[in-house]
């Protein structure tokens, strides 16, 4: 089929139910072809519900003054060929409007493009100032990605561009549209109509497609993607280009059946890791004084419950227990083996567990390809052909392995012997002990269990989140990410667990410097900004920056219902506190909403006037001190359909003086016993501060936030974090009823 | 002077002599005209070095096409007129390529504007695909601001804008410039020039210019602002708006010689109030031990050292002082006199000041224009009346005033009674109380004294700041602003003192739902964010967002030297916290550099490799366990010109199980007496964390920080702050050598 029919086949917008796009593709390739002229890829675009002009093309100057004869000015003469950057190069004439122009033009195309050149594209002029610009393209950790964002030449400049990772569905392709920065353009703008929406979305949906069915389709570039004046969105030009291997090859090389029998054998070795009966320490030596405690005695300081196996060819006696050579002098094979001697001894090591038949391998030692020295990536490697071979299953290398304190599994210092409904799956082997630390004695939260892997030589994020997807113990799953090896795998875990149980993800390197760290540290490939944003925004993952707000979020997803939207009544006490939470809340997100007259009107009627002011946030310390105020005041807010969520933000100096700290106590009795019927069950959280240096008002802070945590109750030291806690909330249960 | 003799003047782009634009502006004045055509408007403009597009202005059709017949195809043709929104309306013909459609261009213009043409504009059609905009327009609290953003359609829909007070310096310009997020378009662009930055300068700050000498020039906009193929700046078209009254009025009503000695005359007043021999209390009563202490008891627990009267008519005797029934009845007119009777009231009191002799006044009760209601707004428009008319000096009402612990001052609860050398002006009494105790708690910062001032009756913030620019005492300014009644003052005294002592601003209100708890708080106007961004730019004001922002910022800069760039050596512990850090200072704008192959191998030359990653962050503990280590480390980096600072993170619980908290011990005293050797003098900062739930570690760690804290070494729990605090430091000198 010659470009010429093709063109000729789709003139009138009409899609050709004999075009197909497989085989125009296939047709390509076999004459090695990989560059798409213009009139080429809007063939093929218009295939994929892409609305393309109207153009004719043509093989000579003459052929193109016969045409533009019968077209209506001004018109729009183009070079063709495998050409790229056509408007720097010369080759697009805008606003042809006389034939003596467009021979002029068509000499001019000619000079310009030389040898190159394959004939000339003949299209009316559009009208529009609106340009876009989709297109796709293929990433090596996430696959086929589409792309939509300001077109023209401020694609570059402005940087106005949103990713998705294919395949999309609706929401996603409305999403991304509504993600734009520049969205007044796509709303009615100067006498130009709102953008047809519907089709743009069937643009994104179909350049999805396309990238689904075409995996030789290695990228496409439809820049500008214009918007006329009555809102009609057409690609004006456009470029496709081949590659001649298969892109999707090594991204989804196992079928449906195969992922669940993989999953279905992985969850049956984790759950023997997390609960081992046998465990051999590989380098276990005897407790020492000056330093650091070795792996063995940490974890029998823990109180593992199973029978433990200290390995050791220089000693009979590790601490009072009884030391093996090796493993396959063990009595029985392990459950669990954990190697912590150096570098170069590990892949012996190895091979040991894959003699006595030891499946399940921690690796502590560090050193291998993190170091992006040879020696380092050469011993990954020899790890990687043993633990294959010998069917191995293999946390790390250079992590800290697991923490299940159910069965008193610990490999660092010290930890919370109590289980818990959180787990943390975390790259960094030091995160993995900091988090659990924090978010436990900071928030009382408890872990069921802790995974930190490392290098990921064989066991990465995603087989530990397919396990936690059907751990009972898991309602929580908080995790840390530096790099993953099957980023579609990883997207679509996390957007089918997230509907179960909140996934809420910290993303180590997404600035330049984090992922050169992020290279050095478990040698991983960190990956783009854009590209991650699309993986939160299309699992609904909730996108934390750091460790404390990790364990915020997580606080108050365990203790909190869903919110029906993102609108906060904050009732506290002090002025300039109360700008500083509006502001803390308007950069999160949340909107206060201003109360109508008459909502302050009613409060008003039991609120003394000195010093009190209605408006939202509510300054009234009043309410704080005669807790009837109180409860009179939310019952008004939460009957009131603008009000979604409460915070309620106490300065306890204030407090103390009355009853010496007892009005605190009252306040959190009350909160704990009564606010949630007030509230009418409307999401809560507390906001403390203490500033005077005396002792006693700190202690009785210090226990008013203890007692609310114990009784469930989302507390917080300081505003932002709590806004924080409550945007994230929202932007949950937000993603689950748009993705219902 | 016709519009086209003025055009037919400026056509071959030379100023013309004999052009006065004050007396242009004052013609249309005396016409009653206030909206400029295209073709005056780029006449004025032409006076103050924009570039204008070479046009011709004529009255009629005919006219048009005679003279179109002599100029070069492509022409633009106008509609002229006091018009705006030209090309919406169609009164913008661009690329009229044959006179045949000139004359349906002239037709079509006609049709569209009806009675309000006045004729038509003719002009070369420029090239150039990078469109701008500038202008000017007046700020009700800052006045003329001079805009400069990405132009035509994109001015609205990306807001790409920067804002800059006028009047504007060369600095100001290019800072100006530099800030703009689409600036890949001032650079040489797909086969464009680069802009000419030079003449791109002249048109801001002539702009400006226009703004400081045509106080009847309302608003001005150029749009757009094309930049040619050449890099040229070209006004392709102009607006130019009148205002009947002078804009400039109640800006600066003051002669620089009137300014002086007000200054002078509030300082004396300000000296007195600050250093009070007498201080009276109106509405002083008895310590209450059932709620908050009264304002008189805080006092005098506070150990005031000069005397102090009760004023209250219905006793003789507060806590064993003397009681007064009013201030008339004192034996001298006191130093300084609150007011802490209720709103009502306190008009009265007002009085009694001004017939006693009392100047100095702080108005603690509040209930006034912050209310928002008509009763408070009444009352404090008498408070005005009776404030001005008895040349009284009042701090507040609806504020907390004074403390100075020298004078052993203070009307809150509890204070440290040491001085030291941190001033706080603070619109909210709130925060003048926890940012008190928090800096000095958390840091040990001391302050010679906090002002809070509330609604601002007379004294406002910028009084505070002319008092302490010359305060020996004060070496650095905190400040919290809600609003201010001067803007052009703040911004001139913010940018003159800054440069002898830092001012690190917290400024409450900027998002919309801060502004609306503003004007509820301090009954102020907030200001936009743009404005505000342009102030602390011009100035150098240092940036915070919250008190505790304030509070690490100012520990840096009481602490640390001039930084000569903003690049971070990182020497710590732990891989995740390496990514962590990496982000962390990335964020904020500092720079990691990737050391060179020679620096990584001359440090590894003394470092065991074990666990060790030498990149940057450097994760290295050895340098923490054999402290000479990190003194090889830190000289190797110091010498290096890529090199401007240092941030030490260590993780406290690590080094803990070394000797028991001994080597804890010995690292902070090696930071004491030897780090800033080895760092050559340039800035270092501690970073620490300590997560584990263990209190020896708890205790040392606690230790560890008081003793940095209390040698002056910024010390910070967790990276972030620290590397904010930095970025502050590195600002600010990168600001003053800029300005210097």
């Amino acid at each position: 089929m010659e470009a010429v029919e093709i063109v000729d086949n789709i003139k009138n917008g009409m899609k050709d139910a004999y075009f197909d796009p497989a085989l125009f593709v296939k047709n390509f390739l076999r004459d090695n072809r990989t560059v798409m002229t213009e009139a080429e890829s809007k063939s093929l675009l218009a295939a994929y519900d892409v609305p393309v002009v109207t153009d004719i093309v043509v093989a000579s100057v003459k052929d193109a003054l016969a045409q533009v004869k019968h077209m209506a000015f001004p018109v729009v003469i183009k070079g063709l060929g495998a050409l790229t950057h056509k408007t720097e190069k010369g080759l697009v004439k805008l606003n042809v409007n006389t034939l003596k122009d467009a021979a002029k033009a068509c000499r001019e195309i000619k000079a310009a493009a030389g040898a190159d050149l394959e004939g000339y594209l003949l299209q009316p002029m559009l009208k529009g100032r609106r340009e876009f610009v989709a297109g796709l393209f293929r990433d090596v950790q996430f696959g086929p990605v589409v792309m939509f964002g300001l077109g023209g030449i401020f694609t570059e400049a402005v940087g106005d561009v949103v990713f998705r990772i294919a395949p999309l569905n609706e929401v996603h392709a409305q999403d991304m549209i509504d993600e734009l920065i520049s969205q007044k353009l796509l709303g009615s703008f100067r006498n130009e109509a709102a953008v047809d929406r519907e089709q743009l979305v069937n643009v994104l949906i179909g350049l999805s497609r396309l990238a689904m069915e075409l995996p030789h389709v290695k990228e496409v570039d439809v820049n500008p993607l214009l918007v006329e004046p009555n809102g009609h969105v057409t690609a004006v030009d456009a470029l496709v280009i081949l590659s001649k291997k298969d892109e999707m090859d090594g991204v989804s090389d196992l079928s449906e059946k195969q992922i669940i029998e993989k999953v279905k054998k992985t969850n049956a070795a984790l759950d023997i890791m997390f609960n081992p009966k046998s465990l051999a320490v590989i380098g276990a030596t005897r407790s020492s004084r000056n330093g650091f405690p070795g792996m063995f005695n940490r974890i029998a300081d823990f109180g593992f419950t199973g029978r433990l196996y200290p390995i050791n060819p220089n000693t009979d006696d590790v601490d009072g227990y009884k030391a093996y050579p090796n493993l396959v002098s063990l009595p029985e094979p392990a459950d669990l083996v954990i190697i912590s001697v150096p570098a170069p001894a590990v892949p012996d090591a190895l091979r040991d567990c894959a003699a006595s038949g030891s499946k399940n391998v921690h690796i502590f030692t560090a050193g291998f390809k993190e170091t992006g020295e040879e020696e380092g990536i050469k011993l990954q490697a020899e790890l990687d052909q043993i633990a294959r071979e010998g069917d191995l299953r293999v946390v790390g290398p250079n992590c800290m392995g697991l923490y299940v304190p159910k069965s008193r599994l610990l490999t660092w210092m010290i930890a919370s012997k109590e289980s818990g409904p959180a787990a943390f799956v975390s790259q960094s082997g030091g995160h993995a002990q900091d988090f659990t630390h924090f978010a436990t004695n900071q928030f009382g939260i408890q872990f069921n269990k802790a995974i930190s892997f490392g290098n990921a030589l064989t066991l990465d994020s995603t087989d530990f989140l397919a396990y936690l997807e059907g751990d009972e113990e898991t309602k929580i799953i908080t995790m840390y990410l530096e790099g993953v090896k099957d980023g579609r795998r990883l997207l679509k875990l996390l957007s089918e667990i997230n509907r179960k149980k909140p996934v809420i993800l910290l993303k180590g390197g997404l600035t330049e410097s984090g992922a050169r760290a992020v290279a050095s540290h478990t040698g991983s490939m960190a990956g783009g900004e854009k590209i991650w944003n699309a993986v939160f925004k299309q699992s609904g993952a909730v996108r934390v920056d750091s460790l404390e707000q990790m364990a915020d979020v997580a606080l108050a997803f365990i203790n909190l219902g869903e919110t029906k939207g993102p609108r906060v009544a904050v009732v506290g006490t002090g002025g300039g506190v109360g700008v500083a939470a509006a502001d803390s809340c308007a950069k999160v997100g949340l909107e206060l909403p201003p109360l109508p007259e008459e909502m302050r009107r009613k409060i008003r009627e039991f609120t003394p006037p000195a010093g009190t002011m209605i408006r939202n946030p509510i300054d009234n310390h009043y309410a704080f001190m005669n807790l009837d105020i109180l409860s009179r005041t939310l019952d008004l807010l939460a009957a009131a359909p603008y009000i979604d969520m409460f915070i309620l933000a106490l300065h306890l100096d204030w407090f103390f003086t009355v009853d010496e700290g007892g009005q605190i106590e009252r306040i959190g009795e009350y909160i704990i016993n009564k606010a949630g019927i007030h509230t009418h069950g409307k999401p809560l959280v507390v906001v403390w501060r203490q500033y005077q240096p005396v002792l006693e008002i700190k202690e009785a802070a210090a226990r008013f936030n203890k007692t609310l945590l114990k009784a469930g109750v989302p507390v917080y030291e300081g505003l932002p974090r709590a806004a924080f806690a409550l945007s994230k909330l929202h932007e949950y249960h937000e993603f689950l009823r748009r993705n219902g």
